[in-house]
Parts: structure tokens; sequence; C-alpha cells
């Protein structure tokens, strides 16, 4: 089977790189709740404390999300995490998540969350939209093509 | 800080459980290109022989994959994999995915791949949209709200 594309190449394995873990999914899915504090985030996510320190490092690293001093009166200064622009870009593939996982893995109390646009109340969904103003259903209306590159160096 | 939903009942947190882990999305990244058999999916995605063959078995048990024969001429019958309804579902999700890595962790030789409308040959990126038909920007334009939930059981 001929491939049109190295699969190393790919943006998705770059990202999961990133992110390729569930942890991580999780500190962000917290982050877009406002919540920011470690203790917060540890007590939501159930990670395990450490690992929770390594991912929060990573991301900061990354320039995912950004630390914030902050400080309770008569305690030391802490620091809470919030999210960078990069960060609230991977928006909408949290969103994917959570529609996809309320259509097939809901349980029968139904899904636990709903978006509103703040602007007007209305639902909030993901969707595919083309540069024609198309929307696109899914997997099926869409053509992958090689992009053109702009060196021909890692062909 | 107070939560307004339990996050034990997220709907990302369940899709993570089922597929919060690098090699499981690369399985679905090669299935979406149409790469369906065992020895293809595992030299592109570089995933360990049992590795990949447990994720593949718990993708068709979830009903993300299901199995289809084939047979070569001349050798004993094969599976491969391809993408249920559920799985075909995930694709805004990946496509997120996509879009985040091209935007932020492309090399100096840009995107490997584009997407196109099949109608139309426009490309094809994922967005959000209200019920009332309004482009929803970013997190910063939606507002999460715990939603009505069928039972009282799991306050």
């Amino acid at each position: 089977m001929v491939l049109r594309y190295r699969p190393i190449d790919c943006s998705i394995a770059r990202s999961l790189s990133l992110l390729g873990e569930r942890w991580t999914i999780l500190v962000l899915r917290e982050a877009f709740s406002g919540v920011r504090r470690f203790d917060d985030i540890q007590q939501n996510t159930g990670a395990p404390r450490q690992v929770l320190s390594a991912r929060l490092a990573h991301l900061v690293e990354q320039d995912v999300l950004r630390r914030v001093p902050y400080q309770e009166p008569g305690q030391r200064q802490r620091y809470e995490y919030r999210l960078t622009e990069k960060g609230l870009d991977l928006y909408p593939v949290l969103v994917g998540l959570l529609e996809w996982g309320d259509k097939y893995l809901a349980d029968e109390s139904g899904p636990s969350v709903a978006l509103t646009h703040k602007a007007c109340g209305s639902p909030v969904r993901v969707t595919m939209m083309c540069a024609d103003g198309h929307e696109v259903a899914g997997a099926r209306d869409v053509r992958a093509i090689p992009a053109q590159r702009r060196a021909s160096t890692r062909r």
C-alpha cells in the first residue's frame, strides 16, 4: 500500500508527542474550566502528584500553559496555571472529545455539561467548514492530499 | 474553588479512557488515511506489534473499528480494520489535532497534508458553530453550564 505522505512528518503525531497522554488532556480540561491551582487540578483529575507536576512543567515549557504567581494571606507565593493562546487554540479538540463522549459514552444521566455561545445563548458544537462556506458533514466528504512542501529536503 | 460539574462524569475523561494513548490515535490516523492492514499500520505508526495488537482489539471491542476478512492469493485469510460510524465520528478530533500541530509544531517544510472538500475542492478546517448559525471563534466565546441531567442519582 503506497502512502502519499510520510507519517512521521504528520502534525497529528507531533501534537500527540506533546499531548498524547491522558493526564495532559485532563489538565487542559481543568484549565478550560477555570481550575488553575495545583491542588484543585490534582483533586479533579486524580493524577498522581509527581505525574501532574511533570505534566504541568512540560506544558509550561511548551508554551501551552503559563505560570502566574498568586499569594493567599499568610501563605507563601504560589503559582497558578493559565492557558496561553497556543493552549486556547486546543479548545476545538477538547470540545470534539466532549461531543464524541456525550454521543457514545455517556451514562443514563446524560451529558454533564452544556456549551453555549456567550453572545446568544445557543448550544455550541464542533463542525467542519470549507473555505467556500459549505459545512462538511464528515470524513467521507474530505480528501487528504499531499501538501505543497516549502522545501524538497524531506521527501 | 467550587466546581459546577463532577469531573469524573465528564465525557472528555470517558473518551480518553478509550483513546487516551498515543498509539490509539495514530491507529485512527492510519484508518482515516485508508491504511487498514496490520503490517502497514505497524510500519507507519512504529507501534510495537504486541501493543498494536492490543490497541486494535480494544478498538474493535469498543466498536470504533471493525474487522473485515480479506485473502491474498495463496495466503491464509487475514483481517483488515475499518472505521465504524462511531470511529468516523472522531474525525473532527483528529482534524483538530492536525490543525493545531500544523499551526504550532510544523517544521520549516510546512504541513504534510492538505484537507479539501470533495464537493468543491476548497480547504477544510474545524470550527465551532452555535445553533443560531454564528461561528464561534474560540473558548472565550463559550460558556459551560451544568447540563440538565436525566436523573438526580449522580449529584
